[in-house]
């Protein structure tokens, strides 16, 4: 198998945008390919969760691959609901490990604030179980059965799952591209509205609208990417034994980690999926960042906060830098690369190896991909 | 890189069916794991080309793959348009050529005919250029205006792209799968009702409901995919150079033959995406099956039927097979693997190459596959 490089990374600012998804994607695509200082690769990947409802519009890859400029080149859309990015990353990543391409453009997006919040919500709400779905649930929903049980059997508190979006917040500050760019405080988080028993708004991501593009080539450059690995899990969150922690993402961290041919310990910064704040930390307990138990408290003590021994979120995470669908994995991958690199300018945290973890769904399709910088 | 075989082969009846999406998916891809003789692949590649608006489901690869038993499974969604099939074919050899999983269930269906039938053609107009479609654009439209520029500089003549419908509905008439099975007469095609200038109702495939399903594998098997192309081009029709070729088939064809290190005098049968039957006949000379200009004469001498040089959709093709969107480039490879495994019966042609070729959109995104039995 041949190894996969990051050539070049970049993307939108996320959050409340004017331009089309089409125009979105286009500006975080010719950023990477500037990056990456290639100018016409030879395949595309384009990632979007359901551009046919948000936009109107469909053909994805040949509507991309045109917009672009390119449209002779070969194009594929891949999807797994909310971690399509990292699909469409798999993908590509396939292609040039197979040696049936040198150079691979990902590009991500979703464009949604246009549309009233209510019609967001079906949309994303086709990604839960038919049945489930017959009885009026919703992602929030959900996100607070599996938030509740955490607390019950796990001893998750409502200041532990407060100080991380404290903490996303206070990194989303620190980046250019992040939807807010303002600190908020643990007060605030606690006394914001009710969304679902027991989530509150500041334990949810925005709504927002960005793009996200890596190139990834088989020449070598400074960051590899040394594991990329896929979970699943029932698409009916009823026929799980476990509702506090995600067999999708242990089983993607597993295969990704085997891939790589190291563990957790190696790992220095992370970008984890906090579209709702408890699954941050659900889910750095399932990836092994964190001893089982633990993460509550390595959260209050600030040990995942810039500065503190394990860095989760420089970005602000998809609670500060915003959650545009199939961009959000992607820009995780291009947070690290940034960091590893060393030009996350005013949010640099030391790090050789990074991590990234993507949930589709309600963990019903999740990532975990492993970026190790050489120099 | 890794050979890639084909482990299994199955599919449903195409046609009206009460069945749900999933339940169709579903019963291809256990015939297909039922004739590779494996119960859990290593992974789940779905082809579905709009599964939210059609049925209004989505995390389509999570939901099949929860609904077969295997939700611990990996799976990916694939969309290319209406190539979507093939395009997931795509994405398990790779991923197989790769080395990263052994073995992968390919599944691909659409349900379309519960719809009424102007909700299914704005639905299917998504893949159109949304330029083109603001003037009211349809898919048979396009297809109307390829036909009379095809006519008026190529010389097709209505009695050649009427005859590849008698030709295809014959040779459906022998096919248990196929969405009709009735032979219809020269004088019945060209007196059907007008559609969109020159193309007539029996000029056009149906709407159809239906699944199909492959496994491939790494481990030798007797039907290789020797080669698997793509191509693309402008979703812009109008930026086209020509209207009466397809530049993403040639591309598509070329790239398949350079992977199989053999051309096109080596293919003994193929399936071709008619689903608009002046497309046959374009697609014949794209692919260089037949010498440029030559594909309507070896159609009306009987060339491409059963018993003929080059027996051309033994299947029955989109026309008389049916057209359940994604499900049609995996159905293809399905009819050439049991063609070339000497199992098709009631339609068997004697071959050990056979090729098939996939439009998605109106022809901006298409694929060609060389399919080889190895005895």
């Amino acid at each position: 198998m041949t190894d996969v490089w990051i050539a070049g990374a970049g993307m939108t600012r996320f959050g409340r945008r004017d331009e089309n998804l089409p125009d979105l994607m286009a500006e975080a695509a010719l950023a990477a390919l500037t990056d990456a200082g290639i100018e016409r690769p030879d395949a595309l990947v384009v990632a979007a969760m359901n551009p046919e409802e948000f936009t109107g519009e469909g053909n994805y890859g040949s509507l991309i691959a045109t917009r672009l400029g390119l449209s002779l080149v070969p194009a594929l859309r891949v999807e797994t609901a909310t971690s399509s990015g990292v699909a469409a990353v798999y993908a590509a990543f396939a292609s040039v490990a197979a040696g049936l391409h040198r150079s691979v453009l990902v590009v991500g997006g979703e464009k949604m604030t246009h549309l009233p919040t209510p019609r967001v919500s079906e949309i994303i709400g086709r990604s839960i179980d038919p049945h489930e779905k017959s009885y009026g649930t919703t992602m929030p929903a959900l996100a607070g059965l599996v938030t509740r049980a955490a607390m019950h059997r796990r001893g998750f508190t409502l200041r532990e799952i407060s100080q991380v979006a404290v903490k996303n917040h206070a990194h989303g500050a620190r980046n250019p591209y992040a939807h807010f760019q303002e600190p908020v405080k643990l007060e605030a988080v606690m006394e914001s509205r009710l969304v679902a028993d027991p989530l509150r708004l500041f334990h949810c991501c925005p709504i927002s609208d960005g793009g996200a593009a890596l190139v990834v080539t088989a020449e070598r450059r400074s960051v590899r990417i040394a594991g990329i690995g896929q979970g699943g899990d029932s698409i009916a969150v009823r026929y799980r034994s476990d509702l506090t922690t995600f067999r999708a993402t242990q089983t993607a961290a597993q295969a990704a980690y085997r891939m790589a041919g190291f563990g957790a310990e190696r790992v220095e910064v992370a970008e984890i999926h906090d579209a709702f704040t408890p699954f941050e930390l659900i889910s750095l307990e399932d990836t092994g960042l964190v001893p089982p138990g633990k993460a509550g408290r390595a959260t209050l003590d600030g040990e995942t906060a810039m500065g503190g021994r394990l860095p989760i979120n420089p970005s602000g995470g998809l609670k500060a830098r915003g959650h545009p669908l199939a961009a959000t994995g992607i820009s995780q991958l291009v947070e690290l690369c940034w960091q590893l690199r060393g030009t996350a300018t005013g949010r640099q945290v030391p790090a050789r190896v990074g991590l990234a973890q993507s949930i589709g769904g309600l963990a019903t399709n999740n990532w975990v991909t492993l970026l190790e910088v050489r120099r």
